[in-house]
Formats: structure tokens, C-alpha cells, sequence
């Protein structure tokens, strides 16, 4: 896009998405597109469909919706299936994903309440537990979690969040956003009684953004069913069709469907749990660097507790008088590594490295590496980080 | 896809969208990401703002927003900005893209008012005019148009809708749908007196579907500021922003873009003129060959006015007793030849040649061969038609 | 590589080669190398030479050595690994290639006899055989025939020239140069007793040029290793080797021969009596235009035996007073269609459609309307060339 | 190519050749071939000659060749058109490769004097400068000089070689290979007294394998003139020629070429002083690290004198007992890092990182953590290395 000044060899990209493109989901892109009839589009239809299926754990009843739109599309297909204007749902706070969701649904006219977020925390299930039983009118119509919070790199417990909602005895439905978690680590919607998943291509399924899901299960499609909310884009009942023009609400964003087809097969072809094996361990080599960096100098972990950290996405936590936006800066310019900063509240106080998708360890040693020497050239003080990592990594098998 | 029985050589894709992907598109579908917060991001999105821009005619004042969306995306963006559910407008009737418009709007809560649609003929601006006058209320907020409806091949002379409502006096804004026109034949929303205009990548745009953009004018976007209904992903308020994550209320759908931006390069390459005479040109050779199809047998033109037949699409009607189904499924298994039906009321009816977007001559022949082909095989009666074409395109110049 | 005046669509290729790279293939060109001691890199090499000994119908005791050469890299190899300067072989007339062979033979020192080619016919075998009866000495090594001579359109009868060195009991080595036919038309060296078979990979294989083939069988090997002269680029011996440095001599072509491996696996998917089948028809499409065009006028079959017409190259006379390369250079200019020209003796004397490859029927019926266009536009009289072509096509499966 | 186990990422590729694809040249590989009398194809070709010979730092009588062929065809290129068999050149030591260009050249019936190679050192100029004062008969027709000799990681001082021919006085061509320097390191044909110079695509260049190139001076070309040893493919008196189809003795390899299009652009907006001080910086960081894991440990830089070694690749010696094979192995099968080997008589004595073509910051701390990682997974001794590539690159600027 910039014609001027070339930048030579592998952008390393380490925001928690959009991700790296691997070469065969770079070439299925910009595969020629196919009539609307063709019987093939068909095909690569119910093919992904059946692929996030069993990535999302959904079980017998439950629906998938794709949408043409981005994660929020997605967080509006959810809010306006499921609660009308005026009706109310529960947000659990684990940073700014769970606070902007809240304001979405806010911004639809929906009634939101919050549970409380200590910074640096995972969600708090007994709060929610707590709201759900003083609301004896059961007007809360659905709990909304974010599985992993990609502001804060956190990752809540999605049990408790089904038992808390057990113990209440509510029938609330519980609606989790695993847009940052999909592909990332474990997530299994039938085991978790989970009611709505949301999920998203561009995060560790490897694809360009612009390219959303739901999975709804049967609880869920009654209270859709039930909502007298006018709508059309969104809707699940006008994109229950073997139509593929009606599932799509119009043209299916086919080029990224075929992104998504090379995407599923790839993580086919690796095995699910080596997907799983692989995030945590880079995670891990992350987070053994970050720590190394602490001890030397001014920087920290922003979530406290290390069992609730994302494989996704670390968050670093710099103190008053350091600007990680000039570090992202120079990181990007000097070293061709695009950092993420902070969301919301958080601007200005951390920054983030995204370390999910299409990656393996010389990807993230090299990552590590530059950041270390944009720390260095930054005069940020710091101890060891990289030597950390590579001890993680090269440790005997 | 469909990884049996290898198809070679190129598909013909002769739908009237998604169309055909130039290389430059192609490959810039499968450039790797950037992070948000690059500062070539913002560069790409403007680069494709003022490019459409200039496609659209955009004056001063007007605002463009890009949806991660299909086209009924962004219908739906002009309908729940300009319009709350229980306020009324009016849609001309001219096929089915202009009754899957009104659909819409009443699936969204919206009162809407229809002018008749004589098949095969143009929107009638008369019968507009003439249900202005009558709404001494000004109830009408806004008066739909399809500029080419895709459905039936006919396009709309936009001039006349706006003559109609300044001759009833009536504030009503003029909201046209280009999806299949824009960048195929002329269209100036500013000299043209369009308040608000939306377009899709997928046409003679050559991106793949998953983008569409709405071009508001300023009256437009007051009546938006004084539209009550809830509205969040679609809001144009919320979208007017330097941050590009607002402006695509979440995650920009970059490869799409960067697809837009080659797209935007190839046509200001070409010159905006020459891409529209060549539409035209090959629109000629097309309907050249109708003719001569027609006079041997039992097709004949859908659209009975010529000068109203779209340089986008040709429809062709097949009397009963033929299956246009079964000559698509011919034409495309035996000839790789993509073609479209008929949709809503006009399937059976009649079947659709798309040539659009990046074609050239001898991609039209080779279409018109082979549908000849087709015909022939299928046992349909057809007087000679490539060969009319030929002789179109081989004038001398 | 011309960034100025932008052409839109598909250019049609249709010289004899280079040919249009299917999708997959030209994928494979842009994959990431390989370090040279990768097991992938000799798995790679493996897979082609298994591909292509299946093609050739390499029987066992026959080698195959690939080069980073073009077609007349190869003819070198086949040279200087067989016969030493001042030794002597026959050449077979068929048309321009045969002559340049011969000429390259000289070129490097060689001795060649050459047989009559009477324009526009076969080899001819007999001639071959009287030529072999007469040298007592067996001072001719080798008889080297072209399959499918690309600059006259012939396909010369290989089992008769075998029959032919048979019938004059002399021990010259059969050589055929398959380049344009390989793939393209049945070939099977073993069941012809062909000793040494030369292709290349720009032809009906639709990979880029810069890759080469030679198998050599056992008693061509035996010739070569009693080959005194010095060599080491072509060198057989050198080449045998398990060490993929060894095998190419340097570097391997990783990319060509990744483009190589794709194509092999479209072949295999067609099946290759498809691909035959495939392309006798799409050459009975092209020269019923081509008897078209000549009914009503000027134009002509060069190759005056409709028997020995190949099915990779079609060649058409034109007569004094017209000028075939203004022909070609308006179809490349007006109609984006690229014909070849003559060679050698025929320069100005004929054009030629090549129709081999990665091809399909609308593909070579929108080839023949295009040229039938540019006949019109450039007021060469013709009869109807295309319409015969669909009728063709069209005809009941 | 190995369909089976997915590797996820970026596979580091670090051998000295090939090197990565740059996306804008893996890319330009796949472009549709043009038909041979296409003048755009002429143009393609003459913008690589020129961009090549601006690379050579060519002057005026300066003639370029180039082959469709690996680096070892552009050899034999120099030697089949400079020497006859029987005739004398002179090899200057330096490593596997001077070593491997002396075979090459008695393989074709040269005689060959070599200047010994204390192995770890530069070739021996004052050697050379011995041999040729003795050469009364001045039997030595040319001194050939590799510049980097990517098989020992020395790069020799060409001004040197021209020295020492100078004072010598004899007459023999200066011919030096730059195929592991050019584009990473300063070379000017021009300035150096080179009379002809070799390279290929496949290096810093950034090009697949498949294409070099031969840079020869007038007086270079008055020698070939005069040498009357048959010779065809690798003839330059047949390719001086404006017809790309004598230029490349057959098809010319147009994917290629436009690859090598792409890459030139490539160094050319990065600036040719900038790619080179890119090199000379990251040779640094790479050899920073392993002067770090020297200090700790087996390890040690093979070329003793620092000031020679190359920008391209650096060699390690390791001591007996540890086996470079077995590291190479895990660093490509644990670590997605491939690396060199020894070649020729130091096989199982060094491994080789190669650092030259389309590379930066990140890319190369992440290849060095890795091998880091590798030693240490390997139980080699070292030191910090990877710590020591950070603070070179992470210094203020």
C-alpha cells in the first residue's frame, strides 16, 4: 500500500489479529468466484459450516449462522436474535471486549448490567451468580462472557460461568464470545452448556477479517423465535435456507468462505489438540520472556494471576512515564514488528503481543528478539527475555 | 472445491456478479495483514474512500461509509439510518432487486410504498411523481430506485426519479442502488441529485462480495441525526471517525480492501470513459447475438425496450416448455459456462447473461459460442448469434 | 510489464507454447524454496521424475534427467551425450523444427544427413530407411525425429520410422522430440521402441519455460558412456546421482519443478486418455473453422493431410499479399488473442493457433471468434468459421 | 509438497541460496506467459538486461547473456565460450566452490592450474600473481576468482586478482564469479577490471533457481570470438541477437524473468546502498551471535580473519564428536530452520547460515534464537549468542 520506502523480508505481525495469512489460505482468496447456482458454492458452504461445527463443540440442534461482517456483526447478530429493545442482559466485566459488547448492546437499546472488573483479573462468575439471583423477575434474558477478553488477555472460565448460572437456578441463556479463544485453546459448546457462541475468521482461524459466526443452540433459536424485534440482516429465521443466497442474506462473501475452507484444513491436517499444544507452548515462551524482562526493569505482567493469562495474546503492563505507543512505534518502523496497544481504558498503560494463529517458535523468538532490542533501543530497562525463551523452547523433549 | 474430476482452463463466469477477479485483485486479496494501529491502514482506507468517491460523483459534504457487508448490508444501513421502523418509503417498482429492497425495509418495520412494475419495462418516475403529490403529509422519507436491476436487466433513467419528486414538491431524499451499475455506466450522484447511493464490490467493481459502501449526502445524514431508532453496526454517526476501527465499527475488512484498492487502480488505468464504452460495446455484441438468437426461433429479449436494456446483464426470455435451469446446468457442466436464472417471480421465466466488469471481446465470444453451443445441444431453436457478434466486433474502427 | 494502457481480461494464448499456467500451477511457482539438503526437495524430485517417466512410458533400465534448460537445452543434452563431434546422425525434414535440431547438431560439430521435407506433409520414413540401407558403415548414430514439428503443425508417425531403422537392420538410435506433443497426444516410448524422448515443460505441461526432460533408454545410455567427448552441464553420467545437487547439475529448479509437480497432478486428475480426448476435440473445433474460413476465401491448411494435422498447433497459409503479421499483431492488439507467426522458411507465409493445454471449449471458440473478427477487420475474405465450430461442439453427447 | 504432518509459519530459510520469495516476486512467477512475438516480452527482456548490467556495474562494450540455467550453466557459459578443450585457465583457491569450477572446467577438456587453499583463508592473490610470471608461454587464457565462495562463508578481494594479473603483465581475462555477492555486496565489473562476471537469481537476487547470467567485457568477447571449439546453447556470438528467441537460444524463461523484473524493482526502491548496508548490518548481528557461543562453548567461526568473511553466509566449525548433520536436521524438523551444510571436503566439519536476499531485524533473531535453541536441545556447549545479536542491533542509532 505504500509505495515509497520498501521494507524488506516477513512483517512480523503480533497484534491478536488480524493474523498471519498462510500461503494456502492466501492463495484460496483469490480463487475465482463461482456463479451464485454453481452447486460447488454449495458445497464449500456446508463444508465450513461443518468444519466450525466441530470446532465450537455444537452439538445435535444446534444452528450455524455466517455472516458477511466483522466480530461485532457477529455480537449483533447475537443481541438482536436474542433480546428486543428494552430488555435486559448481563455483561461479566474481563476488560474492554466485555465493556465494548456491553456498550453495543446499549447502543441497540438493550438493558445492560455489568459485573464488576478488577483490573488484572478474570471475570467474576460469583458475581454474576449473585445478580442472577436477586433478579427475581428473571428479566435478564441472557449472560454475556467473553471466553478470551483480547483488551485485557485474560481468559475466564467458561464452567463457572454455567455453573453460576445453575446454582441461580435462572434460565438465563449464556452467550460467549470466543472470537479470540477459537482454534486457541480448548472450547467444547456442548460440554460447556453453552447456549451462543460468537466467533470470528481473522483470529486463529488464520482468515482475513470480514468474516463472522454464530452457533445457536436449540434454547437459543426458541428465544430468537419468541423475540418480536424487527429485523433482516441478522436474522436467523429469514437464513434457515438451503439457499445459499438466503444464508447469506444476499451474495455469500465467497472468496473468504474458500479462506476459510484452506483455513479448516489446515488445522484438520495439524490435529486439533496439536493446535491447542502449540499455542500453549509459544504462549509459554511469551510469557517465560515477559517475566525475564520484569525482573530486570520497569515492565509486568498486567494480569496478575498466571493461570488466567490467554494463549492468545500477553498484555504488558508499562509504568507512568514509559509511552508504549513510541515503543509500538519504533518496534514497527525499526523492526518490522506490529505490537498492539491499549483498548479503552487501558491506552496508554499497556501493550499487547498477539501470538495466536499461524505461528511456530523461530516466529516468536524472532518477535521476542526485536522487542528486546526495541526495549533496548528505547532505553526501557529490562532483564533477559529472549534467552528465556529460547531456554523454554530448546529444553530436551 | 470440488476436488473430483478437474475442470480445465477458465471458468466463464457469466453471472452479473460476483464477477470475474483481475490478477492484480487476485493477489492483492492474499497480502498479509496489518495491525490496526499501522498508519498504512489509515492510508489504504483513505486511498479507497476518495476512489470511490470519484466513482460515485461524491460532492462536498457527502460522506462515505464502508460495511464489512453484502450489498443487503448495505440496504440495510440506508434503511435503518434514514428510516425508523413505522416511518414510510417509497420503492419504484423495476424487477426483483427493487421488490427485495422493499422487503427488506418491511422486514425492518418500515411502511413501504410500491409503483407497479409492467415486466420487462423500466421504473415508471410518473407513477412516483403521482404518489408524491398524493402524500400531502410528506409520511414518504425517501424514494428507492435500483439503478440497474440485476434481476431484471433493466435500467432506470435516475434523472427522471429526480425531476418527479422536485415536480411534486416533496422533500423525500432519493436513495439509489448502483450495486450493478456503478463503474459499468455513467453515474454522478452529485449532477444527478442523489442524496444517498450504495454500492457493492462484487460487480463491476471485480473485488469478491463481503464490501459495500453507502455515499450520504448532507441532507442525508441530517435526517440520519434525527432518526431515533437504535442502531449500532450500520450507524453512520458512530462510524464517523479517523479511527478506522470505528469506522468499520470493529475489525476493517483489509483484504477486501486491499482488493478494492487494486480494483480502483485498474479502472483509473483503463480511464472511467473507456470502461464505459467498453461495457457498452460488449453490451452491443451481446444483444447482437439475442437478436440473432431470437429471429431463429423461440427466445427473445426480456427487456422489450433497447434503450433501456442494461450494459451490466442481458435477460433472455425462454417461452414455456423450455427449462432455462436445465440449459444453465448444460451450459456450465458442459461448456464452463456460468449463467444466471431468474430470481423471485421470474424463475423458470427466463436465464441471465452477465458482462460486466473485467471482460474483453473474445471473452464475450467465447460466452455467446458456447451458450450457441448450449442451445444447440439443448435442442432450443436459435437463429445464428456469435456470428452477429462477430460481426459487431470485428467493424472496422 | 507494460504499466501504461491497461488490456481487461483474459489474454488468449494461443501460440504452441508457452501455454496459460492453470491456477494451481502458477500458485506452486510462487511457494517458498527449500534448503537443497530438505528430504522434501529430493521427495519433490522424485514425484516428477515418477510423472513423467509414466508420461514418456519409460519402460524399466530407461533414466530420466531433467535440466534448468529450455526444449533446445535438451536437444543439447541429447547431442552431446550421444554423439561427439565429427560423428554422424540423421534428421528427419518435418518442418522448422527439424531444421533448427539439425542445425543446433551442426553447430555443435556434428555430421547431420537430413531427408526432404515436401512443405506441408510428414516425415517421411521411407526416405529414413533408404538412407540407413545405404550407409553401409554405420556412421549414422542416431535418427532424430520431431513428434509434432510446432513450426509446420505436423505429427509425424513415429512406429514408422522405427519400423523404417528396423526394416534397414542399421543400430541408429531412435530419437524423438515430444516437446509439443507430450501430453497432448498419445505417446509411449516404450511400446514405439523409442530409444531417447525429449519434452518440456511449456507445452501441453502449462509450466513456465526453463524446464526440460530427456529419458534415455538402456542402449542409449550405453551409447553415451562410450561417448568420448567432454561435457559436464548435460552430462548423463554426472547426473546419475541420489544428491539432488548432482542431479541438476546446481541448483534444481525447485520452482519450475513445483510448478511441474502441480501439473502432473491435474493431468492425473483428468486422466490422461481425457486430456488426449480433450484436446482431438478442441483441434477438430479449430480446423472445422478453420475449413470455414478457407470455403470462403483465402485462407488454407498449410499441412494439406488432414491425417497427420496436430492436435497442439493448427498452421494456415495465407497467400501473397497478405500479411500474417499484421494479422497477428491486430488480434493481439484489438482482440487480446496471441497467435504465433512462421518460422524459419515460412516467416510471412503462414500464422498458427496453438491449442494446447490448459483449454477448454469456450476458450478455443472464443479464440476462433476473435480471429474471425480480426479476418473481418482486417478485410481478409473468409466463410464462416466459427458457426462450424459450435456446430461441432454442440453436437449430442 | 508433503502432504502429510502440517509445519505451521514461516519455514527460515538460512541455506546461502535459494533464498525467500519476496511476495511482490512469487507473485510476478505466476503471471500468464506471452506469446513469443509479443513486444512486451521484448521489453521484459531488456529491462532485466538493464537492470542487471546497472547490478555489474557493466560499462559501455559490455555485453549481458543470460540462460535459462542455474548458476553452474552460466560456468560453463564462461568456460565453453572462452577456452577450448586442450586450453589453460587458473583457479584461485578459496573453497568448495573455486574447487568445484576447476572440476567443471576439466570436465570440459580444460587444463587447470590452481593456486592452493589454506583452508579458513581468502584465495591467494600474490599465488596467482606467481603462477602468471612463470606463465611465459602465457598458456593461461583467464584467472578465475570466486567472490564470495558461499561453500567456505571468505569473500576475496577482486582488486587484488586485478593487481596481481597487472603487474604480473600477463594477458589472461579477469573472471570472477559474484553469484553468493551481488546485490549484497559492492561489486563493480566496471571500476574492478573485471572482464567477465557470472551470476544467477537464486541468491540475493531473490529469484528461484533456473535463470543466471554472464556479464563479458570486449576484450572477453574477442577471445570467445576467436575460440573455435564447437559450441551452441551457451554460444554468445548466436545470442547476440534482438530476437528473444535467439537471445535464449529457444523459449526464454519468461516466468523467471519476470520474477527477476519484480526483484529488480525491489532493489532498486530499497536503493542499492541501503541493501547493502542491510547485509553488512545483519552479518554483524549473525556474527555477533556466534562469536558469543564460541566463548562458551565447541563452536568457532571457520574463516579465521574476520575482515574477509562474507555478508552472505557465515560458516561454523564444529570440533569432532559433534555432528553438524544431526543439528541441521533438528533445527529443520524441531525448529522449521533450515540450514547448510559443508560441501565437498568439509562435509560433517561446518554448518552454514546463510543471510542474504529479502531478510531483516526479526527474521534473523529469530533464526538465531532458534539455532540457539537447537544447541541447546542438542546439548552443544555455548554461549549467550542470540543476547549479543540483540544489543548489536537493538544500539541507539
Amino acid at each position: 500500500m505504500n509505495p515509497s520506502p520498501r521494507q524488506p523480508g516477513v512483517a512480523f505481525l503480533h497484534a491478536p489479529g488480524p493474523t498471519r495469512l498462510p500461503p494456502s489460505v492466501a492463495q484460496a482468496l483469490g480463487t475465482q468466484p463461482m456463479e451464485l447456482g454453481d452447486p460447488a458454492l454449495d458445497g464449500l458452504i456446508a463444508n465450513c459450516e461443518q468444519g466450525l461445527a466441530r470446532l465450537f463443540g455444537a452439538g445435535p440442534g444446534t444452528e450455524l449462522f455466517l455472516y458477511a461482517a466483522n466480530g461485532h456483526g457477529a455480537w449483533e447478530a447475537a443481541i438482536t436474535n436474542l433480546v428486543a429493545p428494552g430488555q435486559c442482559v448481563l455483561v461479566a466485566g474481563s476488560g474492554p471486549f466485555a465493556e465494548a459488547w456491553a456498550v453495543h448492546a446499549e447502543g441497540l437499546g438493550v438493558q445492560v448490567q455489568r459485573t464488576p472488573w478488577p483490573e488484572g483479573h478474570a471475570a467474576d462468575a460469583g458475581a454474576v451468580e449473585e445478580l442472577l439471583r436477586a433478579d427475581r423477575a428473571q428479566a435478564v434474558l441472557a449472560v454475556f462472557v467473553v471466553h478470551t477478553d483480547t483488551g485485557s488477555g485474560v481468559t475466564n472460565d467458561i464452567a463457572a460461568f454455567r455453573a453460576a448460572i445453575d446454582a441461580a437456578g435462572h434460565p438465563a441463556l449464556l452467550v460467549v464470545d470466543v472470537v479470540a479463544s477459537l482454534a486457541a485453546t480448548p472450547f467444547d459448546m456442548g460440554a460447556l452448556g453453552v447456549d451462543v457462541a460468537i466467533g470470528a475468521a481473522q483470529k486463529a482461524l488464520m482468515v482475513p477479517p470480514g468474516l463472522s459466526f454464530v452457533a445457536a443452540g436449540a434454547r437459543a433459536l426458541q428465544v430468537a423465535e419468541r423475540n418480536p424485534a424487527p429485523r433482516f440482516y441478522w436474522d436467523w429465521q429469514r437464513r434457515r435456507s438451503p439457499l445459499n443466497y438466503r444464508k447469506f442474506c444476499g451474495t455469500a462473501p465467497q472468496n473468504l468462505l474458500m479462506g476459510l475452507h484452506a483455513a479448516l484444513a489446515l488445522v484438520e491436517a495439524e490435529g486439533l489438540p496439536n493446535v491447542f499444544a502449540r499455542h500453549r507452548l509459544l504462549a509459554q515462551a511469551v510469557q517465560a520472556a515477559v517475566a525475564g524482562w520484569a525482573e530486570g526493569g520497569a515492565l509486568d505482567f498486567f494480569v496478575r494471576d498466571a493461570a488466567v493469562r490467554s494463549v492468545s495474546v500477553t498484555t504488558i503492563a508499562v509504568p507512568r512515564g514509559i509511552d508504549p505507543e513510541a515503543l509500538r512505534r519504533l518496534a514497527r518502523e525499526r523492526f518490522q514488528i506490529g505490537l498492539a496497544g491499549g483498548l479503552g481504558a487501558l491506552a496508554g498503560r499497556i501493550f499487547r503481543i498477539g501470538h495466536l494463529g499461524d505461528l511456530n517458535a523461530p516466529m516468536v523468538l524472532g518477535c521476542l528478539a526485536g522487542v528486546e532490542a526495541a526495549l533496548q533501543a528505547s532505553g526501557i530497562a529490562h532483564g533477559p527475555g529472549v534467552a528465556r525463551a529460547v531456554q523454554l523452547l530448546g529444553a530436551p523433549q
